[in-house]
């Protein structure tokens, strides 16, 4: 399991010996329900507990912009910051040719019909900032280009915080690259 | 000393303890002679063993174009990512109130002078991303608004190697207002 080394992995296995008979059955039955009872929006392949996610389902959101996301979680991250109020497509990975992951192990073809059929004023591609993420990005930019949308790219930077001495070479390199005229 | 705390002073000095003599004696007069023979570039405030710096002194660099930073190690990491040319002016801190740093603690006058007389085409404001750099940034632009030069603010976004799931909420919403379009 991600993030569970064998120190970790004793210990949960003790605390799950020290508690009750009852409490292990709790989570037992807690693992199995999620299984069951979680699965993708059929729309967007986000995660969901109604065939059709809830931001799928929302009245609230501008249904004239796409975010391209690499996975469920990243839709978590965005929603938190409150800034981007239109829809989702989870692609469910990112393309990786070392890892034998191509274009048809993505949720890409579903987005292609899906930008076909709803025409969307703007697609902002959202992949992760590292080589598989950029790739993907790369690889969706071709397939979009004459979809007639608006096609952009979340900005690469110095993070909010961040100090330019500890920053590394390749994201002050996009930094500056990516300046912006203040008015 | 920063980044040294009691553990590692004992360490530094048990090791200073066990060398011999004459490394103690090295170590000693090396850090006179910092003090003695690195000052202060007279134009842009870099450190530097010349009166004038290295970059200043430069006929490879571009002149039109000059980057405002608040400390010389800003400068050493904009260096190594090799993507800008022009020359830089280092302000030697930024603006803090509760500290009682207010602009003429720093070197914000000689800065008004040198853009009054060189006349740049673009001055890119690099202070860092933290509240005293944003405020310096915005302090900057008023004062520089009226001088005729290209006022750009390096980018704000996810790092290099980032992933959306793992980054903090100021700076997706920064990289979403900051997306650019792709061509």
């Amino acid at each position: 399991m991600p993030g569970i080394g064998p120190k970790s992995a004793q210990r949960l296995a003790y605390h799950i010996l020290r508690s009750s008979k009852n409490d292990a059955e709790t989570l037992s039955k807690a693992i199995v329900k999620v299984k069951e009872s979680v699965r993708f929006c059929k729309t967007c392949n986000n995660l969901s507990d109604e065939e059709i996610c809830e931001i799928c389902n929302s009245g609230d959101r501008d249904r004239s912009s796409l975010c391209v996301v690499e996975e469920p979680n990243d839709i978590a991250a965005i929603e938190k910051a409150r800034e981007y109020n239109g829809i989702y497509h989870v692609l469910l990975g990112s393309l990786s040719p070392l890892d034998g992951i191509g274009p048809s192990d993505l949720k890409i073809k579903e987005l292609l019909e899906r930008v076909k059929k709803e025409r969307f004023k703007e697609i902002i591609i959202a992949t992760d900032f590292n080589t598989e993420g950029e790739a993907t990005a790369l690889y969706l930019m071709k397939q979009l280009q004459s979809s007639g949308s608006k096609l952009t790219r979340v900005a690469y930077g110095i993070p909010v915080g961040g100090d330019i001495e500890y920053a590394d070479q390749a994201t002050i390199l996009k930094a500056f690259e990516g300046r912006r005229e203040l008015k």
